[in-house]
């Protein structure tokens, strides 16, 4: 859908992979930039302006919470490696309130989630009424590493696509907007990242050997992922497919993307439920 | 402890309530700005390099947590209505990587929270081995606004007092760095700020007759406060006082206090548990 806001295309409409589709990742570039034509100086001047329109929908989603509006937003961000999950989080964070935003990254399941339902933990991480969500990680790693890695046998692993869409269907007619994002790397951009963490020592607590092991286990996981985006691409819950090799690309179609589906949610400022000349008088006449 | 980074006075030793003492709030000026003799541009200006040396304490302290050290940083704001306490995370927060930051806001309690003890709620927002956790309000609404509008008997809020620090003892023997901050607002300052919010249709949400009724109620609240910062003014988490009433001040004290507790942290980067020459040749091999 159009807004009245943009003479751009949509990004979302570029971005979004066809719901239930076969996600061709390979036929994807990895280093495009998809509805931005200018150069990298252009991206950051506009994403300073996203910044300013993205901190006021925020406020009065936020504001709109506080008289029951119960709608809130979720940025799930899923990505190999370096893909830059969570410098996404740390530039998009940026833009908003970080006390309306509920942030959490999700690493290896602990030993208490383990013995809840692969869903336990996100459910207990979502964003409240008014609050914007960011997952770094998130459920779908139950269809990626747990199938890539056979921690679950695959009757397992195969039932939770319907899981996941009926969890989030459920979720979004109780107001969430999700915003799936999948940042697409390529394989030779992952090379230079991880070289490039290896040339200073201070990112190499960021290093492990594992991510040596991950890598050579690439196709798996894009054929996982594949499967992910195509399965879980839903009417209620798309994906989109952010190519990831351009770091000012990625931050910039991420906050398009949010800015795009704010301003379709359009929140609006509660009248206030009090006499404002009268609490005025109140005030003056201390 | 003065650092060697710093020419400065230290503004922890400038600001820190004396633990055990009664804090005077009547005699203490709300508009000054203690430690600082420039301007409000140059405060702004000293607020960047701040915040550089803020990001790169915090990566470090987040690094070293994945090699097991345990250290984390509370920040506590308390502090009357339109003191800026949300202001003040807003501000604090750009400085850091959000992913590594735990923040609560406390409201009124919910059903499930009263069914705890009040430390319980607390406790389960902590910020974990190497985040910076932030609350708005705290533990300490539980001997302000309790004691004011006396929702619990005096009997149950003079206890809380030891309780807290008990409590408070405990978590700094495991790790936790408190920096408690009460923004110390004037009377005269806080009416300013309601009839601004008055002034903007906009803000109105934000505003409740309630504001009015608690103001009614300052003395009570200054009395609770003063007992507070008294009571719970301890070497293992002492008080900080910060002049409100000029935001640029705030911003700055907030700013700094974090800063100087975090050099005397001194967190280090873990060392690579890996042979960084061996990964490279691999990569460069594939």
């Amino acid at each position: 859908m159009d807004t009245p806001h943009s003479t751009q295309p949509s990004i979302r409409d570029l971005l979004r992979l066809p719901p239930g589709g076969p996600a061709d990742l390979a036929a994807r570039p990895t280093d495009a930039t998809p509805g931005f034509e200018g150069t990298k100086r252009e991206a950051l001047a506009e994403g300073a302006d996203t910044g300013r329109e993205l901190a006021r929908l925020q406020e009065r989603l936020y504001a709109a919470s506080t008289a029951g509006d119960r709608r809130r937003l979720l940025l799930v961000l899923q990505g190999m490696d370096t893909s830059g999950k969570g410098g996404t989080v740390k530039h998009v964070v940026r833009y908003f309130n970080p006390a309306g935003c509920r942030i959490r990254a999700f690493k290896a399941p602990t030993e208490e989630e383990r013995r809840h339902h692969f869903l336990w933990r996100v459910a207990n991480a979502l964003p409240q009424a008014g609050e914007i969500g960011i997952f770094d990680r998130s459920h779908y790693e139950d269809v990626l590493i747990a199938r890539v890695h056979g921690l679950v046998p695959p009757p397992v692993w195969t039932r939770r696509y319907d899981e996941i869409n009926a969890w989030e269907r459920m979720l979004a007619d109780d107001g969430v907007t999700f915003v799936k994002v999948f940042l697409h790397l390529g394989f030779d951009e992952q090379r230079q990242r991880l070289l490039a963490r290896l040339d200073r020592p201070r990112k190499h607590w960021k290093f492990s050997p594992d991510d040596i092991s991950e890598r050579a286990l690439w196709p798996g996981y894009q054929e996982a992922y594949a499967d992910a985006l195509a399965r879980c691409g839903t009417e209620a819950a798309p994906w989109y497919l952010v190519p990831a090799d351009r770091k000012w690309y990625r931050n910039w179609a991420v906050g398009r993307l949010l800015l795009e589906h704010l301003r379709d949610l359009d929140p609006q400022y509660p009248a206030g439920t009090f006499d404002a000349e009268r609490t005025r008088a109140q005030l003056l006449a201390e």
